[in-house]
């Protein structure tokens, strides 16, 4: 069921720069923030230790963000999150970062579930069943995310 | 006449994550060190005050990145970059990522012209002669970005 | 009166590095948002624009931390402050890292009041009575920071 | 006999903040990255990775700088370190920051040597000889740190 999310972020005056907007690298850090975060919401761990000390993390595939506004600092921003794609071994991600009612960027990111064990090779792996039967892929991926907080109270 | 470009990038520690390899975050900031390096290279100032006090800049309009290969701490990275669109007001940068012989990413990044008057919004402008006399669009688009320091000598 | 403060800050992963623990760096930016979250906990500025179009900040003279312990992903840090001295043209803070009841650093930072006015260079000047007035030495500068939100009534 | 070093980084458009200045967190990175270029320039390795799998490394015991003046986009400063000390368990490393003959900050990081076995926390040890017969103290603490490629012949 869960396949929207989003969370509010308020922008550090560190991840400022010079032109005096927000450091467009660090949307990427909100996308990752805003993947934990709703990993957290559910009840997912996306560093998580297995019983064998072997560790099943998400690293990503591809990342892209399209600016259509400054962010500045102390700037609240609210960032949406939509599961575009629950493939056999990856989680494709929508995003939108809004300011109050404005957007000002939109961005995806991929990420795949990957073991790392000890001394040897990060592998890619099918997503296990604890995770896959809780994400699931959004029914509309036309059109804005939804703010779930605002959803009606049918869902 | 330069349409291609390549640096050497170390990676340091303060970039790497606890998953033991670069935050993809810092590749977007290594596009960004390629841009402003092959401004560098040629003259041209990525950040340019102009005499009536006003500030010519480079803001983003999008930005991407696939990681085919994790990168390390201590890795030489080679950043390689080539101009794959010269619009009217924005350029389009593609770039390739490469340990040794091996790449590990691949990226676009493109990039607005735009005056920043005091005390007004930054306003997108049509680039001036002095850049786009110099910046070419690269000639072939498809296929790996060549290495300009081993291209031969007919350049 | 308010000398004291305290809030807590969640580690993302973008902190962390290939050690498995929070940057170190870090530690100065969790310091400077505790410094901010101070001011707006009481209704200052950081960065405040003036009617004449000039805007008083607050840059760094120092800062120090010592580090007891690490920190980890998904760690929610205790980040206290403490106002350790009010001078006429600088605050110095410190700052205490608490994860649960483990205290995982100290820090201290010193800020000048200073003026930017534009084309003109930054210039430190006395603090001006809007902040002075509201932000008070701490009575106790030994022993460690109280979390002023466990604190007694009888303040 | 080593224990001065100076390497030269230039100021990258990431590290500037909304004051238009190099943001104060990024001279702790600065710290570290000549800590490690002073290491790579002796043939030693910050993070040593052993036969048995265990790993050597050096987390910080504490990090201090004091800012004489900002330091600006594309600015190349020249970092200076000095061995202040070098005890049984640590190094304790001071720094200065120059551009051109302006020193616009000072430093002083102190790193413990640390062995991580997989599963278990680090451990503080005893230097190693391989590091402790190359590292060497500073013979002279006081006063500026020399330019060790400006130094006679002599050394």
């Amino acid at each position: 069921m869960p396949s929207e999310f989003s969370f509010n972020r308020r922008i550090e005056f560190y991840e400022t720069d010079m032109a005096g907007i927000v450091h467009f690298s660090n949307f990427y850090r909100y996308m990752e923030q805003a993947e934990h975060e709703f990993f957290r919401a559910h009840g997912l761990k996306i560093i998580d230790k297995q019983s064998d000390g072997s560790i099943i993390g998400w690293p990503r595939v591809s990342a892209q963000c399209t600016y259509e506004g400054p962010a500045f600092y102390d700037d609240v921003l609210e960032v949406r999150l939509r599961v575009n794609r629950k493939g056999v071994k990856s989680i494709t991600y929508d995003f939108e970062f809004y300011r109050e009612d404005q957007r000002i960027a939109r961005g995806r990111m991929k990420s795949f579930c990957s073991i790392f064990r000890h001394g040897e090779k990060m592998q890619s792996i099918e997503i296990p069943p604890e995770y896959g039967s809780i994400i699931e892929e959004s029914a509309t991926l036309d059109g804005p995310i939804p703010n779930p907080k605002n959803s009606s109270s049918s869902d």
